[in-house]
């Protein structure tokens, strides 16, 4: 089901700037019993991405009625709700238009059948060869230029790994190749500072918020493959799964830890609460 | 005018991992009196850059027969040829699918209505303040990820400016936005190591092999802003506008020099030659 400037169709003009150049955004939202969860966030990254990218954003109230609109039509207690704006077509080369007209691509798709031990066991990751270029201009959005992790999540078959990190030009260890990777260490709670890098995700920031909120302030960093496999444990997020333990990188091997599954219990209730409350506004 | 896998359409399917991630490679090429210039080096490069992508090149003789279908359907003197090859629909989040399927997109576009004094006398450029990531896996191929050119081309609307040159995030200066960057110092010619980004241009592989014919080799290095204010001769170049030389980068002003002007000379007589010899072969 996709929805395309408000309309049913499937197809988008090659001319679109987002097919020429990756010149657009997305999100990738949580579909749970017919609801966006945490919506309200994700429009809020978009439109921040757009202001960044000089898109005009289309706005919170158009892209939540599309949502809404096309949840309705889901029958499954879950999916995926992705949310594409690109800067539309025409320009001269690289040159945008003059006057922009943004493309809205809004589509549902199944949600992904993960193993519900991810979750509870904890996953295996590897480090990934392909690195994430450095570039503060384009760090901590979520745009359309993803050939790093296409080709990071090239690297391996072994259905035994769930999940690959990526590591900067500069040897800092940023985040896996579709979530972003916190570990704790002596009780503290660290994760990556998505200056130079990386994709600012909207389960990050909420984690970021409640464990503040539970006296646990996450240090934002930068840090080292060493540093990292010498923590107490470690986890990824990610707005689809949630949060998954990881339990062995490479060959090092990790608890799944009472820090992580108390950050986990606290974003369920979270995420609980907020879906209600969504509920309720309908 | 445009082709997509064969068939005469202006639209392609938002599933497309080219629209989706960029996931794909582009060339674009001058056609000359109906005939694709250089097409043989530019399917080469496509062919080299599907390999560092692992994407199925769709072959020389296909792209081939499809450019010249498309060329022959065009009655200007002049055109652009656009060949884009993504990675196709499918797989899996940024995972790639089991059996990949490329998706190929020929289009023609009216030849750019640049000034004829441009090659003669020479550009304004200016530098841009948007850096190139520093990424060796992907540095060199002319892949789909254009962002920092899009945003590097939004710095400037001063229409007396036409062309932005980029630093990476080293103050190395790389390239122009659209454009690879050679200038002349005490009649050595440079231009940049293109390792950690960068577009390697087909007409920048011809000027090398060119010049170092005529007992002028290149020496590809890298060189800082002040390196290049200082140099005697600067220009610019690529598949559309061949070379335009630089009178002026910022307030720094530039003679066109007659070591450029032997090196257009050189790259016209060649082009010409080419043109000839394919015109001979169809």
């Amino acid at each position: 089901m996709i929805l395309i400037n408000g309309e049913s169709k499937e197809h988008i003009e090659i001319s679109d700037r987002g097919f020429q150049y990756g010149d657009g955004l997305f999100e990738t939202i949580e579909v749970r019993d017919g609801q966006a969860v945490f919506l309200e966030s994700h429009l809020e990254r978009l439109d921040l991405g757009c202001r960044r990218l000089y898109i005009p954003f289309p706005g919170v109230q158009l892209l939540s009625l599309e949502a809404k609109e096309l949840c309705r039509q889901w029958h499954s207690a879950r999916a995926v709700l992705k949310i594409i704006v690109t800067r539309g077509s025409g320009g001269r080369g690289y040159r945008q238009p003059d006057v922009i007209q943004p493309t809205r691509v809004l589509s549902l798709h199944p949600y992904p059948d993960y193993p519900e031990n991810y979750r509870e066991q904890g996953i295996v990751a590897r480090f990934c060869t392909t690195r994430l270029g450095l570039n503060p201009s384009l760090a901590g959005i979520k745009h359309l230029n993803r050939l790093e992790q296409v080709m990071a999540r090239s690297e391996w078959n072994d259905q035994a790994i769930q999940e690959g990190l990526m590591l900067d030009g500069n040897d800092h260890v940023i985040e896996g190749t579709m979530t972003n990777l916190f570990y704790i260490k002596n009780d503290r709670l660290y994760t990556s500072a998505l200056t130079q890098s990386g994709v600012a995700g909207i389960i990050r920031s909420i984690i970021m918020v409640l464990s503040a909120n539970h006296g646990l302030p996450v240090i934002e960093h930068t840090f080292t493959k060493d540093e990292l496999l010498s923590a107490d444990e470690v986890f990824v997020c990610n707005s689809i799964i949630g949060i998954w333990p990881i339990r062995q990188i490479e060959t090092v091997r990790f608890s799944v830890g009472p820090i992580t599954h108390s950050i986990q219990c606290r974003l369920d209730k979270f995420t609980g609460d907020n879906c209600r409350e969504a509920g309720c506004k309908k």
